[in-house]
């Protein structure tokens, strides 16, 4: 028999450098994970440059390029795909934006970049929906709200480029910047144009809207600008099934990643009111096991060990990575899915960021070749029958032991 | 903490194949190496291409690919190269040429293609700088002096090709050739001229050349034609500061090492007067061990046992690496500092040239995962947690190691 599906397991940003505080052993190598390495026993293992050697991968370039998408190719910053992940239909030439509500003071300077990390900012984002005018332009908007005070901004018309920068100063007690075009191109020029255009008329509603004069009676920081970043003009991408002949599923609770997945037209099937969290992570496999019935891939994301990464907390890191094997005990699809794990990159406690350092992976199930590699870790994998393959090579790989590659001659 | 520098040592030619003399062991294998051995317990092993696999790289090609400059990019003929390491200031678009005295009967027949290893040739370089006018072809020539018969040339002018043939027989006992241009471009037909004359000119200087009469007398063979060789145009290099945003050093005794080096703007810190031998290896260590104190990057190549291989002599081989392991005691640089030892390609005793074979590579220092690789030889680091890399992915996996490098994509 031949495998059919594919389950793609990412643990984002699990994969790790030696650490002190875990006596010169990365997370993965010191934490208890019975199940993790049960399919590293049971299957092929290897390290794998997410998109190449060398290269700090973002978690969006690193899963296009896990699921075939070569990021020099497709990825057009990160604005697009994340107006996708709240929910803007992005299509070809539109321009996306990743946004956030902030507070400004009476002296132009912003205060909180965050707006005290408002929660609620839907009746913020309707008023600007009617309010903002850019027809004069000859553009239309989107402006969807995100996580907290996050949201999203798209630019839909003709002659509009994704050149240009930003209003964030990046640092509070300094005024927002005007956005700039990046070149001497009319398209940037344009857009620049109507994105501070955008930028003025949100300001005058949300300086009003008695959602924020309601805070700021209660001394919270009003939201009443909107700083916009990550412009990119959103390119052409071939749906999943198209390119793959798959059906596929994305399980995420990160907006970036459930964007890529909408993208490329994945079903989305993040259950409801899942969250990152260690709890989160039985919903998300179980989910995972039922869209297998329907399905025959699923991008399942876990996101917590990246988190911890950024936080530079190796024992924190060691034991989300323990609490998740546990809870990765129900994943045990049928014989006809093939079952791969991963990182999507490395996410070091010593940095506190991304680094190119290769991640383990694993693949098991039918018709795999099993080495003798009992450990899913960095340094083990890095012994195993798979050697060390790039991101790409990773979808042809599984495709053709699931049989749906053609022969390359005869 | 991260490290922030890089020592890069080359172990020039020191990869090899299974010895029968050692017992089917490599030199590398078969010598005793503490000091190797220890870094390759302390860091992370591997094996690399340095060009491509199955390519057959010069010691040029192969330094120019470890330092982060595709040779299939950069690399245009050893000329140029040895040009700027004899000390001729190589401006874009000049043609080099690798060149050396030799000896021509009255017959016209080359006698001794190195003059009898003439070693003080000055008086000669100096007669035919002063005596040599090219200027009714609109050109300037450069010529040096290198080490013993060497001496490396230069042409400056509008209109020059790089495709031409050498005036070498290649043996002696036969003519020196017409120098004639490879294809039917002007340009290269225009250099064919120019050299030419250039050899016709500086033949008549030498023929009656005091130094050259005098070795006659002596018995000695005269130093009586130059021959010419390795034509290349000399392209543009970014500085290394500039590609890798890294003050960088370079300490050889092999000009075509510290001529790459000046190409690219690295330091020239080879101790004066310091040869191949295994006691200048000391007094290199140091100089790499001073210029980390001011420098971001040191490249140190040691040169011996590539000439062992290249005499086919692995007895001999081995025990240069066994000595200069023992030499490579004092190079203990600090925390902050990557060491990185590899070969720049092998040369097979057996074949007494250079081979595609991959060579070892150890990274060991601050954030490197440690893999259970204790023994530095192509055999043992072929299983380590590097696996197979190519030369040209070295300085970005290198450059991440020490955060040098930015994030693509969010």
């Amino acid at each position: 028999m031949t495998a059919s599906k594919i389950l793609l397991l990412v643990l984002d940003g699990a994969s790790d450098r030696p650490c002190e505080a875990l006596d010169g052993l990365t997370p993965l190598q010191a934490a208890d994970t019975p199940v993790l390495d049960g399919f590293a026993s049971g299957g092929i293992c290897g390290i794998m440059d997410p998109v190449a050697p060398g290269i700090r991968p973002g978690s969006d370039t690193a899963h296009l390029s896990l699921i075939g998408y070569p990021p020099e190719n497709y990825y057009t910053g990160r604005g697009p795909l994340e107006a996708e992940g709240a929910g803007i239909h992005m299509e070809e030439g539109m321009i996306g934006f990743r946004a956030n509500f902030a507070t400004i003071d009476e002296n132009g300077v912003i205060t909180d970049r965050r707006a005290g990390r408002i929660r609620e900012t839907a009746a913020l984002i309707s008023a600007i929906r009617e309010g903002v005018d850019l027809s004069s332009h000859g553009v239309e908007f989107m402006f969807e709200s995100g996580k907290g005070h996050r949201a999203a901004f798209a630019l839909k018309g003709e002659g509009l480029g994704a050149g240009v920068t930003s209003n964030d100063p990046k640092h509070e007690g300094m005024p927002p910047k005007e956005i700039q075009p990046l070149g001497s191109s009319p398209s940037d020029a344009k857009t620049a144009r109507v994105c501070n255009d955008f930028i003025r008329q949100s300001g005058e509603i949300l300086a009003s809207h008695p959602l924020n004069t309601g805070r700021q009676e209660e001394g919270l920081p009003p939201a009443n600008i909107v700083l916009i970043r990550g412009a990119g003009k959103m390119g052409h991408f071939e749906t999943f099934e198209e390119k793959h002949g798959l059906r596929g599923s994305v399980i995420s609770t990160a907006t970036l990643i459930t964007g890529i997945g909408k993208v490329v037209g994945l079903h989305q099937a993040t259950p409801a009111g899942v969250t990152g969290s260690v709890a989160g992570i039985s919903a998300k496999v179980a989910a995972a096991m039922a869209e297998l019935e329907e399905r025959d891939f699923v991008l399942l994301n876990i996101k917590g060990a990246d988190e911890k990464g950024h936080d530079g907390d190796p024992v924190a890191k060691m034991r989300f990575i323990a609490e998740c094997d546990t809870a990765l005990r129900d994943l045990v699809p049928g014989d006809d899915c093939l079952v791969v794990i991963c990182s999507d990159h490395s996410t070091p406690c010593s940095i506190k960021d991304h680094s190119a350092d290769p991640v383990p992976l694993v693949i098991s199930g039918e018709g795999v070749r099993i080495d003798d590699v009992t450990h899913f870790d960095e340094i083990s994998c890095a012994g195993g029958g798979l050697n060390r393959i790039s991101g790409q090579s990773l979808m042809p790989i599984l495709l053709d032991l699931i049989n749906k590659t053609d022969k390359y001659g005869a």
